[in-house]
């Protein structure tokens, strides 16, 4: 609350879930004018045990209600960290009042609901975002330059991103039921490996996609893995898997004809000052195949502000 | 040919394919009783150029025809650098002959031509192997130790194997003609993934394979990419891709509940004196999200001889 208060952008939280106090770090991260000013809860304790137990939160108002928060006129903007499940409500609610909205991952659980969404805030001219941090991240726009630059034609890309989820995870978290986050790691994981899939092919839409054999569900239905391929009609294509029943990958490899770019922790990453990926070459093999001549470099590259903070930033001048 | 000739086991070579050199490499370097006494071409002054042209061949008796090699009785084994395409017709004869058979991958282009050459070689009573070397390597052996003790209940495998095939190979290589090596990319590449996917299953069939949409085929219908998934009806999967049009790849993940094996040289080392894996633990992030604790350890294996030199030497040894 110590920021200058001139042209500052009022954030307020609906929802107190878990994910919100790494966003609400970012913000008084943040040098930028960005101040969360408001938590609103169901249940007002919960907003205000919220406040408490956040730093940088120190004067944020508590509110018992969604709705409240929303006729806050000292509110710019909400953040949404609620289920997948209530985006679609909330968000459009959002927008008939005249809020700025960042929504967490997925934005919807189907593709009429995001439509639903952005036609919404389209309509109500408030600006929307898609709580997707690593495209925010400094790394990521020095790779996306290193695609266009030493990868040759585009080809593949291949992803994968997978956590052991717990057993108390499985019985209890939202991503695992289907009236909350109904596409479970698909929508949890998935929608990071789609992103870099599209990404990396300067988010030209693919011509198909296709779901691998072997998906798992829970007993409620929702996704334990998926693996799917989007394609494209000049023959290049993404592959991914996502999962909830493996130790931890969050790997990504961008091959074109002429190079190739890998990175073990594409979405978040090893370490919060330095960002790493690799670009190989598009040699082979020595005489008689018998060693490999590929050459790999390495990259670091610094990153200043964390990419959730850059995330903020990004979204307080689109705001602005 | 200074090897002690009491219990050698004699190999000829049929046809002069330019693999053939890094196995007679390989023999040569080999301590073990092998020894290449015979290579056989179409064209006698092929075969005996080859044997010019190739250290450790000095000796050897050139054949204008396979079948003359096959009638010489001093030839214990055959090696088989054919195409794909002759094998089921080659390994007959050579087994009718009383040869054992090392026969180069993919051994046939259908599994019905797999199952003849099985079948031939089980009723003459000889031995048969096909030319995977990596499976021959020390760093395998130690890998496969890692699967079983550090990873968990296995999950998934994740593989790519690629290069940038060149205009002159996708024109003229029999890896690009229907009637030679009519699997393409998938027989020459995606060979090695299936064969790491049941490597790292034990071997145990999967339940169902799927084809990835987006396969790429040349004018002559030969695949140039193509993805699959293979399914074990306990929720394991294994996903591969193999192509001749992107910057080489060859990635290899084994993932459980517990951990991760990855290496990024399954199929051909990167130096030939040592060999390099990666284990990765099961725990992945930090409070609040903001970094990975997922602990990765580098694993360096010395081999004392190369993954061809160990295939010839199993071979030799089951010959015995």
């Amino acid at each position: 609350m110590t920021k200058e208060r001139s042209d500052v952008v009022n954030i307020g939280i609906l929802g107190c879930a878990n994910i919100a106090r790494k966003n609400v770090r970012a913000v008084s991260l943040s040098e930028d004018n960005i101040v969360v000013t408001a938590v609103a809860s169901r249940h007002k304790e919960k907003a205000e045990a919220f406040i408490k137990s956040n730093p940088g939160l120190a004067g944020a108002t508590a509110y018992g209600s969604y709705e409240a928060l929303l006729a806050d006129p000292n509110v710019d903007a909400v953040y949404l960290p609620l289920p997948a499940g209530l985006h679609v409500e909330w968000v459009k609610k959002a927008a008939a009042a005249g809020k700025h909205v960042l929504c967490e991952k997925p934005i919807a659980l189907t593709l009429e609901g995001a439509e639903n969404i952005i036609r919404a805030c389209e309509q109500a001219g408030v600006q929307f975002m898609d709580g997707t941090m690593w495209v925010h991240n400094a790394r990521t726009a020095e790779m996306a330059s290193a695609i266009r630059t030493d990868l040759g034609q585009l080809k593949s890309v291949i992803s994968a991103f997978a956590f052991p989820a717990p057993e108390a995870f499985l019985k209890d978290d939202v991503r695992c039921k289907p009236e909350l986050d109904g596409l479970g790691c698909l929508g949890d994981l998935g929608w990071y490996c789609t992103r870099a899939s599209l990404w990396a092919n300067a988010y030209e839409p693919p011509t198909a996609v296709q779901a691998h054999a072997g998906a798992l569900r829970n007993e409620a239905g929702v996704l334990m893995h998926v693996g799917a391929t989007l394609t494209w009609a000049d023959g290049r294509r993404a592959s991914f898997e996502c999962s909830f029943d493996r130790a931890p990958v969050q790997q990504l490899e961008v091959a074109g004809t002429k190079g190739v770019l890998e990175l073990s922790d594409f979405v978040i990453p090893t370490h919060e000052d330095t960002g790493a990926y690799r670009l190989r070459d598009a040699a082979f093999l020595a005489e008689l195949d018998v060693a490999v001549t590929q050459r790999t470099t390495e990259h670091q590259v610094p990153m200043q502000r964390q990419q959730e903070v850059g995330m903020w930033e990004d979204f307080a001048r689109f705001c602005g």
